[in-house]
């Protein structure tokens, strides 16, 4: 079966994370993915540990697209990505709000090539409001989001600030909206009995991180209650926690269902617990959580985490390690679903290591066709193959600085 | 314009969160979702703070919902069940792998009805590999998918374990996943030359997750480096970190860019060490980011949060405090975009505050078209709408548990 998106084309006019998320995760489902760069690049391209001058993370933050660099301050580049647009079924693009319409690409005139191109801008703020025009980072989104404030130890706890979750979670939750946004669109545009219309797509960074935030703002909009950070736990579960070990890791147990919590307690040798006032239920355990975890914790700390996880396993409990690049790279899971895979990646001639595809489709193949392309690497090809354009003409347009 | 999803129908058999969620994002955009539950209902309806009974979480959790009750092990179910399916443009589930097989609903039973049905699939680890039969919580997935490793502090920081971000993210983010391959088969399908197949998508919670993971995966395969957690900053970009301020709090400064960084040392205090050694671009300030930070921290102490953010606003440095449910729901940016609204909410007799809809859709509407519905509310609407059931058969169902 052909790949799920094959037959889309999306032209990427972004740079950094969140728009060439989108593009990523598109383009790994079979869509034909366009990124348009600058002359000196995506900085994307510089970020992370390199080997041989290649960022690794580039290799596969880029994977699955054609680069074509255009210089968009330059007057022969209105009719390339005028061109490019008009052979594509969606644009995504991350520069501040305004600042395309500004280099002369507005959707209005964007649609005079294509009437029916779905845009999807994705920006810190969104395109409207008193904040568009606020230069918008992903760490400040998550904050204003208020994933910052929750991700954290109970009050109290420490002195240490919030931490930031280790990836940009902000870039990435705004790209899959946006991604998400694109298929809708296009599904409204092209259907049998559809309406044809190339909608305009509005993703806000910190918007995407609120939608994530369960019962906060009904919570404190009807009881005033701000929702709290709970460290390792769940404020309405437990028992389920990360727990200390032996050898100085952690464990993390979830056993709050009322059968895991007996066959942990008699587990751990305390099945006097269970039933017994203070732990019968949910809703019990939580009012006591502290001392339930203390007396779990002093079971876990007689042991390695190995040891624990065996006999969590053992138990029928779920309980895990917390997972290392070098548990993920070794987990046969992962491996056995080709969700941890080397790609072959040209440029440094041989093949890395990446995550695969999501979702798996059944019966399609989620093959990585390339690994991150170099600046410009399909330059020359697609202005021949969508836009007719010559060796000469190419030559030339080279020689003027436009691409 | 009409909502961009008007026309689709999505029949989800989900509980907890991440097929609930997903199908909230795609009713959110105007897609007829309907929720078959068993006769007690979504274990989620009971989650988080309540008031006269009811959960606030639930009321933007089940929102846009058609809630219909349906036994699925009484033999009477089956006929609905695949009445219903024969109407649906597709399925999302989230049991265990084989569970929904096993009820006798699997794919090809399904399809018996509606040979086009697109089949989503939810869960911890897949549908396949020696992991499929384990249960996995949230918070187990989203360690395995490496996320819970790197939301912590610098190694040898502190004694307390790696936090849980406080929100559900792996079912959020696999929701996430869920919908846009769900939107990706359905366009594939029902687009003009498309190939009226209904595909079947699996998707796993610790896939999801890994695949966020940025540069982990190729950095160890290459480099055998292990992406280690950085608490408030972020190990590639300095200054980016939360500093502490008079009053107890953390002010967010992101102004690793060379003119961000030289406003910031202009504002306080510390001009020489713009192009000084050890501070000249972003890698040299990375190598040198304790110093950094302590010299900006001296700075932050001396005032309260809110005097550091009008200090930096007024400098044009990206910085802002960390946002609880309180600053969301007062946020005027979130208000202007009804990002924070009222949604009336016919249970509780009055609005609840809601997030809003992502992503924006130009021209359509983006109200919310009510709140988290009773526990088969939409029983008997829709067996007479969908399947043409009469009084009479409502009632026999519903005194057999079949409803």
């Amino acid at each position: 079966m052909q790949q799920m998106l094959a037959g889309l084309r999306i032209l990427e006019v972004g740079h950094f994370v969140a728009a060439p998320f989108a593009t990523r995760i598109l383009g790994d489902l079979g869509a034909d993915v366009i990124k348009i760069e600058a002359l000196d690049g995506d900085p994307a391209r510089e970020w992370g540990e390199k080997v041989d001058g290649r960022s690794l993370w580039w290799s596969m933050h880029g994977r699955n697209k054609r680069s074509v660099t255009l210089n968009l301050k330059h007057p022969s580049a209105r009719g390339i990505l005028l061109g490019l647009a008009s052979k594509s079924d969606a644009l995504i693009e991350n520069f501040r709000p305004g600042q395309l319409a500004k280099l002369g690409f507005s959707p209005e005139t964007l649609r005079q090539s294509r009437p029916d191109l779905v845009i999807a801008h994705i920006s810190g703020y969104g395109q409207t409001g008193p904040y568009r025009d606020r230069a918008a980072f992903g760490v400040i989104g998550e904050a204003i989001g208020g994933l910052r404030y929750l991700t954290d130890n109970s009050p109290g706890t420490s002195n240490l600030p919030p931490v930031r979750v280790g990836v940009s979670i902000g870039d990435s939750v705004a790209g899959l909206y946006a991604a998400l946004g694109v298929m809708g669109a296009l599904w409204q545009r092209d259907r049998q009995g559809g309406d044809g219309v190339g909608r305009t797509l509005d993703v806000a960074l910190t918007e995407s991180i609120l939608s994530l935030m369960e019962g906060m703002l009904p919570e404190y909009g009807e009881l005033g209650t701000i929702k709290q950070p709970t460290g390792g736990g769940i404020a309405t579960a437990a028992p389920t926690n990360a727990y200390p070990t032996a050898d100085g890791g952690w464990i993390l147990i979830a056993a709050n269902s009322e059968p895991l919590f007996a066959r942990l307690m008699n587990l751990i040798g305390c099945s006097q617990l269970i039933g017994a006032p203070g732990y019968r239920g949910n809703q019990e355990r939580v009012s006591n959580v502290r001392q339930l975890d203390a007396i779990i914790g002093d079971w876990t700390r007689q042991y390695s985490v190995e040891q624990v996880e065996a006999l969590l396993a053992k138990a029928d409990i779920p309980g895990t390690k917390v997972f290392t690049a070098a548990e993920i790279a070794a987990d046969p899971q992962y491996r056995d679903r080709a969700m941890v895979r080397e790609v072959p990646d040209r440029h440094l001639g041989r093949a890395v290591l990446q995550a695969g595809v999501v979702p798996k489709v059944e019966g399609a193949t989620d093959e990585v066709r390339w690994a991150g392309p170099a600046l410009g690497e399909h330059t020359d090809a697609v202005l021949s193959e969508l836009l007719g354009l010559g060796d000469g003409e190419i030559a030339k347009l080279r020689n003027e600085g436009v691409i």
